[in-house]
């Protein structure tokens, strides 16, 4: 089972001033493939902090996503960070600049110079229609702040990343986590390997937990579905989906 | 300056299930008050993982946060990790036994008596109309997952945290990134101490990147807003708020 972490790269996160659609994006659609996303790490435009976790999680995850600190201006420093990470030099990509220059048929200018400036030895991988390639060095996938221009490299690399998907049935429960709490804990005695999720919602009438159970394994699933639905008191399901 | 760590705890949001709204909502209202989160990072409902990083946010920064894993249910591990990080044992809280008893008229059964264990020296924070207190250990503030529930106890000790708040501008350019990123540069010389931050936007009409400057100081942030105003090309600011 791969695993993954994901590290957002950006003061403006930090700061409130924008919300990150990136994780929550990344996260479903690695689920979908079947990636265990392990850990999401959000920190400011530093190159020290950048590089710092960028190489942590190179050696804890098979595969890590950056998003962020890619473009011209003066914070962008995700690809400086990654560098040094791995303790490459920085230089200028003529495949980059060539993919500028024909995009926009004329020359890069100083600012977009600064962003044919990648990792000695990174490897390309045409995105789509986009003029900026995917940039990956050793298992790291550099990916832009921009949610439009994430998904669309995401798209163009997805398939890389395609293993085993977890399988999911949602329960919906009309009793209070704490009345059914017992019973949630029989059933994982009795399905040690269920990934079972029990989740209060507040202000909803139909239902007040939303139980999650996921296996990769789609009869054991059904089972754990069905020991379940036998455990948990009459009338208490709202439904199964 | 005080500073936070914010520490999302929960296999929901990792697995994609479940979108973390709970910090985004505290990083507005810390960046409000005047404190500055360093560090967001979402773990799984593991309690040596939990631990590890409570200790280490605890260590890094002046306030911690955590959100989720504090139910009735299996997968509630927060407590029990809080209480390892410090080598503090976990006990069943007197008074907390008390407000449960008292909300609902009988005594707790199991899983809420599951609630009520908490690391022993927790001080608890009443949290307006809620039964369940605001659980303190050394600097880490225990919030539960549900966002309704973690804004109503955030807004009954945010007075806690009230510092010298940033004030910011916001300048919409009708320009590319490229074509702007030496002003900027040339700002930041003349202005070192401005937090400066440039956000492309793609599909918009009216600009196509968003500046943000910010400052404490609202002499130094309006000397560096009508630098910037000056240095950017003739009709290229859209709108400044």
């Amino acid at each position: 089972m791969a695993t993954a972490g994901i590290l957002i790269i950006g003061n403006e996160i930090l700061s409130g001033k924008v919300t990150d659609q990136n994780s929550p994006y990344l996260c479903r659609e690695l689920r979908a493939l079947g990636v265990d996303v392990e850990r999401i790490l959000t920190i400011p435009d530093e190159v020290e902090i950048i590089a710092d976790e960028v190489r942590r999680m190179s050696e804890a995850y098979d595969h890590v996503f950056t998003s962020g600190g890619i473009g011209p201006t003066h914070d962008d420093l995700t690809m400086d960070a990654v560098a040094a990470a791995f303790g490459r030099k920085i230089e200028r990509n003529p495949s980059i600049v060539a993919r500028i220059e024909r995009a926009q048929g004329k020359p890069p200018n100083p600012s977009q110079i600064k962003m044919a400036m990648i990792p000695e030895g990174a490897r390309l991988i045409d995105a789509g229609d986009l003029w900026f390639p995917v940039v990956v060095v050793e298992n790291v996938h550099v990916f832009p702040g921009i949610p439009e221009l994430l998904r669309k490299k995401f798209e163009s690399i997805r398939d890389r990343f395609r293993g085993v998907p977890f399988l999911l049935k949602r329960v919906f429960v009309k009793r209070s986590e704490s009345d059914i709490a017992h019973s949630l804990n029989d059933l994982l005695e009795e399905f040690p390997q269920l990934m079972l999720g029990s989740y209060p919602k507040i202000g909803e009438e139909s239902f007040h937990v939303l139980l999650t159970l996921e296996s990769r394994d789609p009869g054991y699933l059904q089972d754990a579905l069905d020991s379940l639905l036998a455990r948990l008191p009459e009338d208490s399901v709202h439904k199964v989906e």
